[in-house]
């Protein structure tokens, strides 16, 4: 007889339906631009009578595997009559196939703490460029072309996500209206980005731009986490750029898998505040 | 031609399927007790080969209708691998039927401020006796026999839902060993609740729970819900109960409907922590 992993016994209950979740759905599109298919989620918001000539702003979500349903709930409840944080938007999740070659700006092979990495994990990165072309050149436009969306785009990640965000806004300013950059790993090839951004903002420029970055307790307040998003934020502060929207937090209380869930919550809100 | 209130144009994407969400249930059971049918909605942890033998700790969620699908994301990503930050669990909504008449538990037609409510729609309250009957011996024993539960038991609700969970300690206090009241409706003909509470707990007794509560921002500080939690806080603090493990939280940066975002997510993590 087999085992079952099922955690239900059912044995008496009759009246059982499967619950319906609002709808999402799961794309799979060929890229040239990366040879090979790729996957998206993407979660479209209740309507009703009073949407029905409407069009909705886009989150397009980094680590989609990982935080795709968070957002949707996210979306969903912060968007309802009785909440009114947000307008109702399109949640577009990208699942990774190769995580570090798509999400990293440089070909590195250095660790956090600037020495070699041995294991093998860092081979294929740098690809983050190729990655960005996809998201402008196919996945943008298909999403254009078949959803009721709005121009306005957020550009939103974790992690590796995070500083894929920052470097979008940095070499393709004129992609999205808005970044989300949670835990950004800033460390990344000798703190390559904080060096990017330095150099492609100009002081007193205009960004016309919503940003929302943050970190969590990732190694406490001495780490390097921390110390890399204190010294992002003093370059944008420092550049007195106009037009520009941003907000720093830091949570010392959350972990760096935790982070997300917070953040997610308030990026939303600050991002998309009516 | 019919009007389609569709986000999605589809005219061109060839590969689209539907999002696989890890499948909640509906069941539906009819209640002798309440002399009604009622839906409940049950999120089960998604298991790997580890969980073969094991049985999972129940959260009993009031207005199903409204924070089931937050509750179960936060239940499925506080339980992954690589959070831990709480164990795997059960989430069972309840949706209302007649949400006055279940959650809350006394007859009154009194308003927060103390006025006679004159539009009719408190006139059924005071039914939460007989909802507790309900689940106690209809629900929780169906739950009990169809899937594989711990005994280890959460109620848990939002305004009256708060105070159902505190009406339920205070009247059953066997029934569960864990309890959630968010922004409890204290007010409620003229803190019923409160003087209960300071009737029914003997200080220095021994109370083995696991209790959670929090407000937030529901007029300011000053305010009849800031004020009621803050006695609340001040007799159990006062009763020195033994084994008690409780925690108040204020939130003063959200309000009554965004309260459960966060405040949900630190409960979950209080009242399971590892």
């Amino acid at each position: 007889m087999g085992f079952t992993l099922l955690v239900a016994f059912k044995a008496e209950s009759q009246n059982i339906e499967t619950y319906k979740y609002t709808a999402s759905e799961v794309v799979t599109i060929h890229s040239r631009v990366l040879n090979e298919d790729r996957k998206v989620y993407i979660h479209c918001p209740k309507l009703d009578s009073s949407d029905e000539n409407k069009r909705f702003p886009v989150l397009y979500l980094m680590d989609g595997e990982n935080h795709f349903e968070l957002l949707s709930q996210y979306a969903d409840y912060l968007s309802r009559a009785d909440v009114a944080a947000i307008p109702k938007i399109i949640v577009v999740g990208i699942p990774n196939t190769k995580r570090v070659r798509d999400l990293t700006p440089t070909q590195s092979i250095s660790n956090y703490d600037g020495k070699t990495d041995t294991t093998g994990r860092y081979k294929l990165s740098g690809g983050n460029e190729i990655f960005l072309q996809f998201l402008k050149t196919e996945l943008i436009p298909l999403i254009d072309s078949s959803y009721k969306t709005q121009e306005y785009k957020v550009f939103a990640g974790h992690s590796f996500g995070g500083i894929s965000s920052i470097n979008c806004m940095l070499t393709h300013p004129n992609m999205f209206n808005g970044y989300i950059a949670i835990s950004p790993s800033f460390w990344w090839d000798n703190e390559y980005l904080l060096k990017l951004t330095e150099k492609r903002i100009k002081a007193g420029s205009t960004l016309n731009k919503t940003l929302f970055y943050c970190n969590g307790n990732e190694g406490g307040s001495n780490s390097f986490f921390h110390k890399a998003l204190l010294k992002f934020d003093s370059i944008i502060t420092a550049k007195k750029l106009m037009e520009l929207d941003y907000q720093y937090k830091y949570y010392p209380n959350e972990i760096h898998m935790t982070v997300p869930i917070v953040a997610y919550l308030d990026a939303l809100r600050f991002i998309f505040k009516k």
